[in-house]
Protein backbone atom coordinates (compact mmCIF):
# COMPACT_ATOMS: atom_id res chain seq x y z
CA UNK A 1 0.00 0.00 0.00
CA UNK A 2 1.28 3.22 -0.77
CA UNK A 3 2.14 5.40 1.46
CA UNK A 4 2.96 9.14 2.29
CA UNK A 5 5.42 10.73 5.35
CA UNK A 6 3.63 12.57 7.98
CA UNK A 7 3.71 16.41 8.01
CA UNK A 8 5.13 16.66 12.06
CA UNK A 9 6.59 19.83 12.98
CA UNK A 10 8.39 19.28 16.24
CA UNK A 11 7.68 22.08 18.64
CA UNK A 12 10.48 22.72 21.47
CA UNK A 13 9.13 25.19 24.42
CA UNK A 14 11.16 26.63 26.05
CA UNK A 15 14.20 24.53 25.85
CA UNK A 16 17.31 25.40 28.16
CA UNK A 17 19.91 23.30 27.31
CA UNK A 18 21.84 23.68 23.35
CA UNK A 19 23.04 20.17 23.30
CA UNK A 20 19.66 19.44 23.88
CA UNK A 21 18.35 21.21 20.89
CA UNK A 22 21.04 19.77 18.86
CA UNK A 23 20.71 16.38 19.53
CA UNK A 24 16.29 16.79 18.82
CA UNK A 25 18.11 17.92 15.18
CA UNK A 26 20.24 15.66 14.89
CA UNK A 27 17.39 12.81 15.64
CA UNK A 28 14.88 14.39 13.09
CA UNK A 29 17.85 14.69 10.34
CA UNK A 30 18.40 10.82 11.32
CA UNK A 31 14.45 10.33 10.31
CA UNK A 32 14.15 12.33 7.55
CA UNK A 33 11.96 15.21 9.66
CA UNK A 34 12.78 18.63 8.73
CA UNK A 35 10.30 21.10 11.05
CA UNK A 36 11.55 22.16 13.87
CA UNK A 37 10.17 25.23 15.79
CA UNK A 38 11.52 26.55 18.99
CA UNK A 39 9.02 28.71 21.39
CA UNK A 40 10.93 30.90 23.51
CA UNK A 41 13.91 29.28 23.78
CA UNK A 42 16.48 30.81 26.62
CA UNK A 43 18.93 32.81 24.23
CA UNK A 44 22.11 31.34 24.58
CA UNK A 45 20.48 27.97 24.24
CA UNK A 46 19.18 28.95 20.64
CA UNK A 47 22.75 31.03 19.66
CA UNK A 48 25.20 27.34 20.68
CA UNK A 49 22.82 25.75 19.24
CA UNK A 50 22.57 26.65 15.92
CA UNK A 51 25.47 25.20 15.22
CA UNK A 52 25.00 21.65 16.56
CA UNK A 53 26.80 19.16 14.26
CA UNK A 54 25.02 16.00 12.53
CA UNK A 55 21.67 18.58 12.57
CA UNK A 56 22.90 21.56 10.19
CA UNK A 57 20.36 21.71 7.67
CA UNK A 58 17.59 21.23 10.31
CA UNK A 59 19.27 23.80 12.66
CA UNK A 60 19.39 25.97 9.88
CA UNK A 61 15.93 26.14 9.00
CA UNK A 62 14.81 25.94 12.29
CA UNK A 63 12.23 28.65 13.42
CA UNK A 64 11.70 30.70 16.20
CA UNK A 65 8.81 31.98 18.01
CA UNK A 66 7.78 33.91 21.53
CA UNK A 67 4.88 31.92 21.82
CA UNK A 68 3.05 28.65 21.36
CA UNK A 69 0.01 30.30 19.40
CA UNK A 70 2.33 31.26 16.46
CA UNK A 71 4.48 27.96 15.97
CA UNK A 72 1.14 26.21 16.11
CA UNK A 73 -1.29 28.60 13.55
CA UNK A 74 -1.19 26.57 10.58
CA UNK A 75 -1.21 22.89 12.21
CA UNK A 76 -4.59 20.53 12.19
CA UNK A 77 -3.54 18.23 15.10
CA UNK A 78 -1.61 19.05 18.02
CA UNK A 79 -0.29 16.24 20.86
CA UNK A 80 1.73 17.76 23.84
CA UNK A 81 4.27 15.50 25.14
CA UNK A 82 3.99 14.20 29.18
CA UNK A 83 4.87 11.42 31.41
CA UNK A 84 1.14 11.78 32.13
CA UNK A 85 1.42 11.39 36.12
CA UNK A 86 0.61 14.96 37.21
CA UNK A 87 -2.19 16.47 36.05
CA UNK A 88 -5.40 16.29 34.29
CA UNK A 89 -5.31 15.74 30.78
CA UNK A 90 -7.17 17.13 27.97
CA UNK A 91 -8.18 14.84 25.27
CA UNK A 92 -7.09 11.88 27.11
CA UNK A 93 -3.91 9.93 27.46
CA UNK A 94 -1.99 8.74 24.05
CA UNK A 95 0.28 6.12 24.20
CA UNK A 96 2.95 6.75 21.52
CA UNK A 97 2.80 3.30 19.64
CA UNK A 98 -1.18 4.02 19.26
CA UNK A 99 -0.13 7.90 17.62
CA UNK A 100 0.22 6.74 13.88
CA UNK A 101 -3.35 4.98 13.53
CA UNK A 102 -4.71 8.71 15.16
CA UNK A 103 -3.31 10.97 12.58
CA UNK A 104 -5.96 11.40 9.67
CA UNK A 105 -4.55 11.88 6.12
CA UNK A 106 -3.52 15.12 5.43
CA UNK A 107 -3.39 16.39 8.87
CA UNK A 108 -0.50 18.80 9.56
CA UNK A 109 0.40 17.21 13.39
CA UNK A 110 2.48 19.04 15.62
CA UNK A 111 4.28 17.59 18.51
CA UNK A 112 5.09 19.62 21.89
CA UNK A 113 8.37 18.66 24.11
CA UNK A 114 8.06 20.80 27.08
CA UNK A 115 11.17 22.24 28.84
CA UNK A 116 13.90 19.90 30.57
CA UNK A 117 13.05 21.27 34.23
CA UNK A 118 9.06 21.63 33.94
CA UNK A 119 7.59 19.84 30.97
CA UNK A 120 4.94 21.20 29.34
CA UNK A 121 2.22 23.81 31.57
CA UNK A 122 -1.68 23.46 31.98
CA UNK A 123 -1.55 26.80 29.50
CA UNK A 124 0.34 24.90 27.15
CA UNK A 125 -1.45 21.55 26.94
CA UNK A 126 -4.52 23.66 26.43
CA UNK A 127 -3.26 23.82 23.35
CA UNK A 128 -3.65 19.99 22.31
CA UNK A 129 -5.94 17.88 21.14
CA UNK A 130 -4.54 15.27 22.82
CA UNK A 131 -1.27 14.54 25.46
CA UNK A 132 1.43 11.98 24.16
CA UNK A 133 2.68 9.32 26.61
CA UNK A 134 5.96 7.51 26.15
CA UNK A 135 5.98 4.80 27.48
CA UNK A 136 8.45 4.64 30.09
CA UNK A 137 8.90 3.05 33.61
CA UNK A 138 7.27 4.64 36.70
CA UNK A 139 10.05 4.35 38.56
CA UNK A 140 12.07 6.41 35.75
CA UNK A 141 9.12 8.46 33.79
CA UNK A 142 10.90 11.60 32.63
CA UNK A 143 13.01 10.85 29.15
CA UNK A 144 16.10 13.14 28.55
CA UNK A 145 14.38 15.63 25.37
CA UNK A 146 16.61 15.07 22.78
CA UNK A 147 15.77 11.00 23.33
CA UNK A 148 12.09 11.62 23.56
CA UNK A 149 12.34 13.26 20.15
CA UNK A 150 13.81 10.63 19.06
CA UNK A 151 12.24 8.25 20.14
CA UNK A 152 8.92 10.15 18.56
CA UNK A 153 10.95 9.98 15.19
CA UNK A 154 11.16 6.49 15.35
CA UNK A 155 7.70 5.29 15.91
CA UNK A 156 6.53 8.36 12.84
CA UNK A 157 9.15 7.29 10.39
CA UNK A 158 8.50 3.16 11.53
CA UNK A 159 4.45 3.65 11.22
CA UNK A 160 5.46 5.49 7.57
CA UNK A 161 2.70 7.76 7.20
CA UNK A 162 -0.93 7.19 6.23
CA UNK A 163 -2.06 5.33 3.69
CA UNK A 164 -2.48 8.04 0.45
CA UNK A 165 -5.62 5.81 -0.92
CA UNK A 166 -7.59 6.26 2.95
CA UNK A 167 -8.64 9.91 1.56
CA UNK A 168 -10.00 8.61 -1.53
CA UNK A 169 -11.56 5.40 -0.17
CA UNK A 170 -12.70 8.04 2.58
CA UNK A 171 -14.81 10.36 0.03
CA UNK A 172 -14.09 13.65 0.40
CA UNK A 173 -12.96 14.47 3.89
CA UNK A 174 -13.33 18.21 4.82
CA UNK A 175 -10.26 20.17 5.47
CA UNK A 176 -9.65 20.71 9.32
CA UNK A 177 -9.04 24.16 11.15
CA UNK A 178 -6.06 25.01 11.29
CA UNK A 179 -4.87 26.54 15.18
CA UNK A 180 -4.78 30.12 13.97
CA UNK A 181 -7.87 30.07 12.72
CA UNK A 182 -9.54 28.08 16.30
CA UNK A 183 -7.60 31.04 17.93
CA UNK A 184 -9.07 33.59 16.11
CA UNK A 185 -12.44 32.16 16.85
CA UNK A 186 -11.77 31.62 20.56
CA UNK A 187 -10.72 35.06 20.79
CA UNK A 188 -14.11 36.36 19.28
CA UNK A 189 -16.05 33.72 21.07
CA UNK A 190 -14.72 35.53 23.87
CA UNK A 191 -15.28 38.96 23.41
CA UNK A 192 -18.92 38.02 22.78
CA UNK A 193 -19.25 36.30 26.04
CA UNK A 194 -17.49 39.51 27.58
CA UNK A 195 -20.30 41.20 25.86
CA UNK A 196 -22.96 38.98 27.14
CA UNK A 197 -21.95 39.02 30.62
CA UNK A 198 -21.24 35.55 30.99
CA UNK A 199 -17.74 35.85 32.82
CA UNK A 200 -19.87 37.21 35.59
CA UNK A 201 -17.08 37.20 38.31
CA UNK A 202 -14.33 38.78 36.17
CA UNK A 203 -12.70 36.89 33.03
CA UNK A 204 -10.07 34.23 34.54
CA UNK A 205 -7.03 33.10 33.42
CA UNK A 206 -8.36 29.52 33.20
CA UNK A 207 -11.85 30.49 30.82
CA UNK A 208 -9.18 30.98 28.16
CA UNK A 209 -7.48 27.68 28.34
CA UNK A 210 -11.12 26.12 28.72
CA UNK A 211 -12.63 27.57 25.33
CA UNK A 212 -9.65 26.46 23.80
CA UNK A 213 -10.07 22.71 25.13
CA UNK A 214 -13.71 22.74 24.38
CA UNK A 215 -13.05 24.13 20.39
CA UNK A 216 -10.25 21.78 20.37
CA UNK A 217 -12.75 18.67 21.04
CA UNK A 218 -15.24 19.42 18.45
CA UNK A 219 -12.29 19.07 15.96
CA UNK A 220 -14.54 21.23 14.03
CA UNK A 221 -13.69 21.60 10.07
CA UNK A 222 -12.68 24.95 8.40
CA UNK A 223 -15.24 24.94 6.60
CA UNK A 224 -17.78 25.03 10.05
CA UNK A 225 -15.58 27.16 11.39
CA UNK A 226 -16.58 29.68 9.15
CA UNK A 227 -20.30 29.18 9.94
CA UNK A 228 -19.53 29.50 13.78
CA UNK A 229 -17.75 32.72 13.55
CA UNK A 230 -20.42 34.11 11.27
CA UNK A 231 -23.23 33.15 13.80
CA UNK A 232 -20.84 34.84 16.86
CA UNK A 233 -20.01 37.41 14.74
CA UNK A 234 -23.90 38.27 14.52
CA UNK A 235 -24.55 37.69 18.44
CA UNK A 236 -21.84 40.02 19.28
CA UNK A 237 -23.05 42.59 16.83
CA UNK A 238 -26.82 42.48 18.46
CA UNK A 239 -24.92 42.51 21.93
CA UNK A 240 -23.06 45.56 21.61
CA UNK A 241 -26.04 47.15 19.82
CA UNK A 242 -28.61 46.87 22.57
CA UNK A 243 -25.61 47.82 25.21
CA UNK A 244 -24.54 50.95 23.32
CA UNK A 245 -29.03 51.69 23.05
CA UNK A 246 -29.05 51.18 27.19
CA UNK A 247 -26.31 53.62 27.66
CA UNK A 248 -28.13 55.97 25.21
CA UNK B 1 -1.39 -12.89 26.10
CA UNK B 2 1.10 -13.18 28.85
CA UNK B 3 4.47 -11.73 27.59
CA UNK B 4 7.88 -12.04 29.76
CA UNK B 5 10.31 -9.22 29.60
CA UNK B 6 13.20 -9.17 27.24
CA UNK B 7 16.81 -10.35 28.84
CA UNK B 8 19.31 -7.67 27.25
CA UNK B 9 22.59 -6.07 27.73
CA UNK B 10 23.31 -3.17 25.93
CA UNK B 11 27.01 -3.26 25.24
CA UNK B 12 28.66 0.43 24.41
CA UNK B 13 32.25 -0.88 22.93
CA UNK B 14 34.73 1.70 22.94
CA UNK B 15 32.18 4.56 24.28
CA UNK B 16 34.67 8.04 24.36
CA UNK B 17 31.62 10.40 25.59
CA UNK B 18 30.71 10.20 28.97
CA UNK B 19 27.19 12.51 28.26
CA UNK B 20 26.59 9.32 25.94
CA UNK B 21 27.15 6.83 28.48
CA UNK B 22 25.05 8.81 30.83
CA UNK B 23 22.62 8.84 28.17
CA UNK B 24 22.36 5.44 27.41
CA UNK B 25 22.17 4.38 31.43
CA UNK B 26 19.45 7.28 31.41
CA UNK B 27 17.08 5.44 28.43
CA UNK B 28 17.83 1.66 29.61
CA UNK B 29 16.40 3.01 33.20
CA UNK B 30 13.51 4.81 31.32
CA UNK B 31 12.34 1.67 29.69
CA UNK B 32 13.21 -0.33 32.53
CA UNK B 33 16.43 -2.08 31.63
CA UNK B 34 19.10 -2.40 33.74
CA UNK B 35 22.05 -4.62 32.27
CA UNK B 36 24.40 -2.36 30.94
CA UNK B 37 28.09 -3.46 29.64
CA UNK B 38 31.21 -1.27 28.58
CA UNK B 39 33.95 -2.65 27.23
CA UNK B 40 37.57 -0.78 27.01
CA UNK B 41 35.68 2.66 27.85
CA UNK B 42 37.83 5.85 27.72
CA UNK B 43 38.97 5.87 31.54
CA UNK B 44 37.76 9.86 32.02
CA UNK B 45 34.50 8.77 29.97
CA UNK B 46 33.82 6.05 32.40
CA UNK B 47 35.15 7.94 35.68
CA UNK B 48 32.58 11.02 34.65
CA UNK B 49 29.44 8.84 33.28
CA UNK B 50 29.38 7.43 36.44
CA UNK B 51 28.27 10.18 38.09
CA UNK B 52 25.07 10.76 35.52
CA UNK B 53 22.15 12.19 36.54
CA UNK B 54 19.07 10.58 36.20
CA UNK B 55 20.32 6.64 35.65
CA UNK B 56 22.01 6.62 39.01
CA UNK B 57 21.14 2.56 39.89
CA UNK B 58 21.90 1.74 35.96
CA UNK B 59 25.00 3.32 36.06
CA UNK B 60 26.24 1.40 40.02
CA UNK B 61 25.06 -1.39 38.39
CA UNK B 62 27.28 -1.07 35.03
CA UNK B 63 29.75 -3.50 34.45
CA UNK B 64 33.32 -2.88 32.64
CA UNK B 65 35.02 -5.72 30.61
CA UNK B 66 38.29 -5.07 29.09
CA UNK B 67 37.26 -7.57 25.71
CA UNK B 68 34.39 -7.72 23.87
CA UNK B 69 34.43 -11.68 24.46
CA UNK B 70 34.32 -11.35 28.14
CA UNK B 71 31.23 -9.21 27.97
CA UNK B 72 29.06 -11.56 25.89
CA UNK B 73 30.09 -14.55 27.57
CA UNK B 74 27.01 -15.13 29.01
CA UNK B 75 24.81 -14.08 26.13
CA UNK B 76 23.15 -16.83 23.27
CA UNK B 77 22.12 -14.31 21.19
CA UNK B 78 24.11 -10.97 19.75
CA UNK B 79 23.38 -8.30 17.60
CA UNK B 80 25.75 -5.36 16.46
CA UNK B 81 23.91 -2.12 15.90
CA UNK B 82 25.09 -0.68 12.11
CA UNK B 83 24.05 2.36 9.26
CA UNK B 84 24.60 -0.53 7.29
CA UNK B 85 26.32 1.04 4.72
CA UNK B 86 29.99 0.19 4.75
CA UNK B 87 30.90 -3.36 4.60
CA UNK B 88 29.85 -6.92 4.38
CA UNK B 89 28.06 -8.38 7.23
CA UNK B 90 27.80 -11.44 8.81
CA UNK B 91 24.63 -13.15 9.02
CA UNK B 92 22.38 -10.51 7.23
CA UNK B 93 21.30 -7.26 8.47
CA UNK B 94 17.84 -6.96 9.91
CA UNK B 95 15.47 -3.74 10.84
CA UNK B 96 15.33 -3.05 14.31
CA UNK B 97 11.18 -3.41 13.79
CA UNK B 98 12.03 -6.40 12.91
CA UNK B 99 14.04 -7.02 15.99
CA UNK B 100 11.60 -8.45 18.72
CA UNK B 101 10.03 -11.33 16.59
CA UNK B 102 13.83 -12.28 16.10
CA UNK B 103 14.31 -13.39 19.71
CA UNK B 104 13.33 -16.71 20.78
CA UNK B 105 11.98 -17.51 24.30
CA UNK B 106 14.82 -17.76 26.58
CA UNK B 107 17.42 -15.72 25.07
CA UNK B 108 19.83 -13.65 26.55
CA UNK B 109 20.27 -11.08 23.97
CA UNK B 110 23.11 -8.33 23.48
CA UNK B 111 23.01 -5.65 21.69
CA UNK B 112 26.08 -3.80 20.83
CA UNK B 113 26.74 -0.35 19.99
CA UNK B 114 30.39 0.84 18.47
CA UNK B 115 32.61 3.60 19.54
CA UNK B 116 30.88 7.02 18.46
CA UNK B 117 33.79 7.71 15.85
CA UNK B 118 34.14 4.25 14.32
CA UNK B 119 31.04 2.05 15.05
CA UNK B 120 31.32 -1.39 15.26
CA UNK B 121 34.97 -2.99 13.95
CA UNK B 122 34.59 -5.76 11.84
CA UNK B 123 36.09 -8.06 14.39
CA UNK B 124 33.43 -6.60 16.80
CA UNK B 125 30.83 -7.63 14.15
CA UNK B 126 31.93 -11.26 14.12
CA UNK B 127 30.76 -11.63 17.45
CA UNK B 128 27.11 -11.16 16.03
CA UNK B 129 24.35 -13.07 14.89
CA UNK B 130 23.83 -10.62 12.85
CA UNK B 131 23.53 -6.93 12.02
CA UNK B 132 20.59 -4.62 13.46
CA UNK B 133 20.36 -1.41 11.32
CA UNK B 134 17.70 1.50 13.15
CA UNK B 135 15.53 2.70 10.04
CA UNK B 136 17.50 6.11 9.28
CA UNK B 137 17.93 8.45 5.89
CA UNK B 138 20.04 7.85 3.71
CA UNK B 139 21.15 10.92 4.12
CA UNK B 140 22.10 11.39 7.84
CA UNK B 141 22.06 7.45 8.76
CA UNK B 142 24.13 7.79 11.79
CA UNK B 143 23.02 8.42 15.21
CA UNK B 144 23.61 9.72 18.48
CA UNK B 145 24.97 7.08 20.85
CA UNK B 146 22.54 7.84 23.73
CA UNK B 147 19.62 8.50 21.10
CA UNK B 148 20.65 4.97 19.76
CA UNK B 149 20.11 3.13 22.49
CA UNK B 150 16.81 4.75 23.60
CA UNK B 151 15.18 3.90 20.26
CA UNK B 152 16.58 -0.20 20.69
CA UNK B 153 15.36 0.13 24.27
CA UNK B 154 11.79 1.58 23.04
CA UNK B 155 11.45 -0.88 20.52
CA UNK B 156 12.24 -3.91 22.76
CA UNK B 157 9.97 -2.48 25.45
CA UNK B 158 7.15 -1.65 22.84
CA UNK B 159 7.11 -5.59 21.81
CA UNK B 160 6.82 -6.38 25.70
CA UNK B 161 8.81 -8.94 25.40
CA UNK B 162 8.26 -12.57 23.87
CA UNK B 163 4.94 -14.57 24.43
CA UNK B 164 5.45 -17.15 27.78
CA UNK B 165 3.20 -19.66 26.60
CA UNK B 166 5.50 -19.92 23.21
CA UNK B 167 8.06 -22.22 25.03
CA UNK B 168 5.27 -24.33 26.22
CA UNK B 169 3.48 -24.72 22.83
CA UNK B 170 7.09 -25.26 21.26
CA UNK B 171 7.95 -28.25 23.10
CA UNK B 172 11.19 -28.63 24.72
CA UNK B 173 13.74 -26.03 22.70
CA UNK B 174 17.04 -27.22 23.29
CA UNK B 175 19.43 -24.43 25.25
CA UNK B 176 21.38 -22.78 23.02
CA UNK B 177 24.89 -22.26 23.48
CA UNK B 178 26.60 -18.93 25.48
CA UNK B 179 29.04 -17.09 23.82
CA UNK B 180 31.50 -18.18 26.01
CA UNK B 181 30.86 -22.21 25.05
CA UNK B 182 31.49 -20.97 21.57
CA UNK B 183 34.47 -18.78 21.96
CA UNK B 184 36.13 -21.75 23.63
CA UNK B 185 34.69 -24.27 20.60
CA UNK B 186 36.11 -22.03 18.47
CA UNK B 187 39.93 -21.81 20.01
CA UNK B 188 39.92 -25.57 20.16
CA UNK B 189 38.75 -25.65 16.78
CA UNK B 190 41.44 -23.93 16.07
CA UNK B 191 43.66 -25.74 17.56
CA UNK B 192 42.72 -28.78 16.20
CA UNK B 193 42.74 -26.98 12.31
CA UNK B 194 46.61 -25.84 13.14
CA UNK B 195 47.61 -29.53 14.08
CA UNK B 196 45.90 -30.68 10.94
CA UNK B 197 47.84 -28.14 8.71
CA UNK B 198 44.67 -26.61 7.78
CA UNK B 199 45.98 -22.83 7.74
CA UNK B 200 48.96 -23.69 5.09
CA UNK B 201 49.67 -20.21 4.55
CA UNK B 202 50.06 -19.56 8.75
CA UNK B 203 47.22 -18.35 10.64
CA UNK B 204 45.97 -15.41 10.04
CA UNK B 205 43.76 -12.10 11.35
CA UNK B 206 40.64 -12.89 9.26
CA UNK B 207 40.51 -16.85 9.96
CA UNK B 208 39.36 -16.69 13.74
CA UNK B 209 36.76 -14.03 12.45
CA UNK B 210 35.44 -16.70 9.62
CA UNK B 211 35.65 -19.59 11.69
CA UNK B 212 33.78 -17.35 14.80
CA UNK B 213 31.16 -16.33 12.06
CA UNK B 214 30.77 -19.68 10.68
CA UNK B 215 30.23 -21.31 14.60
CA UNK B 216 27.19 -18.24 14.92
CA UNK B 217 25.10 -19.28 11.12
CA UNK B 218 24.94 -22.81 13.16
CA UNK B 219 23.06 -21.26 15.84
CA UNK B 220 24.19 -24.59 18.05
CA UNK B 221 22.77 -26.04 20.72
CA UNK B 222 25.05 -26.08 24.27
CA UNK B 223 24.17 -29.98 24.41
CA UNK B 224 25.48 -30.06 20.60
CA UNK B 225 28.28 -28.16 21.29
CA UNK B 226 29.57 -30.51 23.84
CA UNK B 227 29.34 -32.82 21.40
CA UNK B 228 31.27 -31.20 18.70
CA UNK B 229 33.44 -30.05 21.09
CA UNK B 230 34.02 -34.02 21.83
CA UNK B 231 34.81 -35.04 18.39
CA UNK B 232 37.18 -32.00 17.75
CA UNK B 233 39.33 -33.07 20.97
CA UNK B 234 39.43 -36.62 19.95
CA UNK B 235 40.75 -35.66 16.29
CA UNK B 236 43.16 -33.08 17.79
CA UNK B 237 44.94 -35.87 19.75
CA UNK B 238 45.19 -38.14 17.37
CA UNK B 239 46.87 -35.60 15.21
CA UNK B 240 49.07 -34.74 17.93
CA UNK B 241 49.89 -38.20 18.16
CA UNK B 242 50.67 -39.13 14.87
CA UNK B 243 52.59 -35.86 14.55
CA UNK B 244 54.77 -37.16 17.60
CA UNK B 245 55.01 -40.46 15.80
CA UNK B 246 56.42 -39.09 12.69
CA UNK B 247 58.80 -36.76 14.35
CA UNK B 248 60.27 -40.20 16.48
Amino acid sequence: MLKTAFDVRMVLVRARNPLNIGAAARAMANFGFRDLALVAPFEAAWQEARSAVGAEEVMAAAARFSTLAEALADRTLVAGTTTGQRRKLPGGLLALPDLPARIPPGARLALLFGSEKSGLSNEELSFCHFALRVPTVAACPSMNLGQAVAVCCYELSRADGPPVCDRQAGGAVAAPATMAEIEQFRGELEEALRAAGYFSRGHRAGDTEKLRRLLLRLHVSGHDLDALRGMIAQMKWKLEQSDTGQRR
